[in-house]
């Protein structure tokens, strides 16, 4: 006998409950994602080494799954394939290798598992699902408004009213980090500080800065522009009005540089192009907004939520990327879902509708002792045929045993066939939940159980 | 520039619409197992790597993929986690772990991929995915008939009009290898020669006994057995009054030994409960097939189409599985459809429905040089409300070259708003399929498109 009925460390089974409401949410993230023309994309689980191996900078490279050559090679304790680890490098790599047959623009979503060695904590796991959507081959700010627009769309009909997409731009801060006098080499690790501000506040972020040699004039110039802006958001309610305002302050704030404006003027676009959709009262520029991974180039997005520390997703440009895998400069941008996260916060606030897990069938057909199970069956396919649910009790059994295992299981129906019922070729449909009980046709029974399933 | 841009050996990137033929299949499979009352399960990609070997005898511990132990660790080049390997030894698993959150009777359907690092092959690969369905909990034939009713029903809904579920049963097998002299020790060895029947016909297997020292009168005995068997089916095309032959001769051929006929009877349970299901005219006894696996104790069955060498998927009784990780007896059966094999036969014979793969998208909304972005945006914003998939193209174009992208999608509409369109706030309807355009209201412009599109 084998005692290791747990699952791998960090690693979840998910029951039929779990994984309704995970396909629950992952539905609605599907339909949005295609009303707006993404398509749906797929790839391995399984990558070859190479592929994955710096692509996430040396800390990424720790955490990644790697696989053990096979055969002959086992033995060498080398590996040649690791896991999947986001699926942005999957889609890089997809691009370069299948490029003539994807179209000019690819807008794609891919929603699947991916594997980090983390260490496992509450709210995270070593195999956890991302849901991804991104626009390959344009550099018009069109892609990052429609981006914010779906991913807006997808949160709303999830039942989210109180989220914000912060929005920020890598130029932006390139551009103040230049004119703070903080040389370019140091600009990865002030980003790496910056991005801790939620949660260490302005103290522990100066802290930072000293710790990592970082001019203290110009950290704390940075701060203060950032607490400017953070002041002017609590100052003004309205979304849109405040965009304008603090993109006016930072345009006044900042000594003029190419950059810095280029950034903004990009900022604004996108500020405008969404004003007409659900993301136009979203989306809040927060030039503190950092984002810790290196690939981004342009525009920056993470979602916040009131109550929960870290994010439900982010994003922005990265025109970078799938030139590594093709040569060819092929601009690209995305956001990223978190779906543990969302599954979360949806659970804690029980926002999850009822019928998500309303039981594992309409109906139970029973079992009569000495009655011929053949006869159940046949009324069971019969029952089906209009789409209802219908479970069958598999061994006969004590009526009150056969209804209880119904009622535990959210069935609300019962199909009782006894012999007077066989013999009139008809059923008596028993409403566990309601009460009450009737004999009808056995051809008519679906439609009369239909009929009370579409009241409340 | 990283030049390793092909998938991994034996993996697939699966394009947009690969995916939505693979979702297409999976939706049919999913919706069928519901309606039985069957509950979606999932379990981790990567299992503690004692949890897989010695499930799958010597030739599959060596096709399990091994996962690097991480950290100081990794140098050692030792393995603590695999790849998923099945979807059945992974159910015995949670059954165990969670018994006490399952029902009595666990009926679960498993749609997830596995891992082999088999040498690849046409048809062959080394991530593909498995549709399980099991019911663990009970010894009723109940579970039989329900299992091939269902696995019926998905494949006549798929299309497939000429599958036959071949069934045969553990004990009669090993009755009939006691009866012809056959030792237990052999047996086995003897069933991994009759497996190949249908690839190496009577002369391979019979020099498959010879090599394996398989007693020659009792092995030829075997073949005639079948042959007998297989003679009858060709004669007796009605598979309903073929079964009930197949059963006598066989309960006639065979000296009376408990253990065949325990067999026999519940094969004649399985045929007579399904008579009313649309597995009824499916089935058909076939002692030959003996499925590799080892751990089968009671039925078995596997599904054949003509063209196909292979099969579409197979299954059967394991009342021992569980217990390896429980302790407990705990009776199973179930059945597992291979998805990629479904998908080639489907593709070769052209069964998927036209809309499958209908466009990325219903209506392609245009930019137009010098005209504001954010009001396209918000018209495609109006356009989904009603459920239509709309994209936009991102950048200004030249006309023809954006209705010739939407043209070569698939996308049936462009929706065109110039100066005028949008002063008056109208959109310009384009049918690129049928031709012919119309100016109308914007809020207007999605119902008149929905009625195109409910048209041929």
């Amino acid at each position: 006998m084998d005692r290791h009925t747990q699952p791998a460390r960090g690693m979840r089974d998910f029951l039929p409950d779990d994984v309704r409401r995970r396909e629950y949410v992952i539905g609605v993230i599907t339909r949005v994602y295609r009303a707006y023309g993404f398509e749906p994309l797929e790839t391995p689980a399984v990558e070859n080494i190479e592929t994955l191996l710096g692509k996430y900078g040396e800390e990424g490279n720790k955490l990644i799954f790697k696989i053990l050559r096979r055969g002959e090679h086992e033995s060498g304790g080398a590996a040649d394939l690791a896991l999947r680890y986001d699926l942005t490098v999957p889609l890089a790599r997809v691009v370069a290798e299948h490029r003539g047959r994807l179209p000019k623009f690819f807008k794609r979503y891919q929603i699947q598992p991916v594997w980090r060695a983390d260490r496992p904590a509450r709210g995270r796991f070593r195999e956890f699902y991302q849901c991804d959507v991104d626009v390959v081959g344009s550099r018009s700010m069109v892609v990052e408004a429609e981006l914010c627009a779906a991913v807006s769309d997808v949160l709303l009909e999830l039942g989210f009213t109180d989220f914000v997409i912060r929005l920020n731009h890598r130029l932006l801060l390139r551009g103040m980090l230049d004119a703070f006098g903080i040389p370019e080499g140091q600009h990865e690790q002030a980003l790496v500080a910056v991005d801790k501000l939620d949660k260490i506040g302005h103290a522990g972020v100066a802290a930072e800065f000293a710790a990592r040699g970082i001019p203290a004039e110009g950290g704390d110039r940075l701060l203060s522009i950032f607490e400017a802006i953070a002041a002017l958001r609590s100052g003004v309610p309205d979304t849109s009005a405040f965009n304008d305002q603090a993109l006016a302050r930072l345009r006044n704030d900042l000594p003029a540089g190419a950059v810095s404006s280029a950034g903004l003027g990009e900022l604004g676009d996108i500020v405008r192009l969404t004003a007409g959709t659900r993301a136009g009262t979203r989306l809040a520029i927060d030039p503190s907004l950092a984002r810790g991974l290196s690939y981004y180039t342009g525009a920056i997005f993470e979602i916040a939520v009131a109550d929960l520390a870290g994010s439900l997703g982010g994003g922005g440009r990265y025109d970078g990327l799938v030139g590594m895998f093709s040569g060819e400069d092929v601009p690209a941008c995305g956001v990223s879902l978190g779906l543990e996260r969302i599954l979360v916060v949806m659970g804690e606030r029980k926002m999850f509708p009822e019928t998500v897990t309303r039981g594992s069938a309409d109906v139970m057909v029973t079992l009569f002792e000495g009655e011929p199970p053949s006869h159940a069956l046949a009324v069971a396919a019969t029952l089906r045929t209009s789409g209802l649910r219908v479970d069958v009790y598999p061994e006969t059994d004590k009526i009150g045993k056969q209804l209880k295992f119904a009622s535990a299981r959210g069935i609300r129906f019962a199909a009782i066939i006894g012999e007077s019922e066989r013999q009139a070729d008809t059923v008596t449909i028993k409403d566990l939940t309601a009460g009450g009980q009737q004999t009808i046709a056995r051809a008519d029974a679906a439609s009369y159980i239909m009929g009370l399933l579409s009241r409340p």
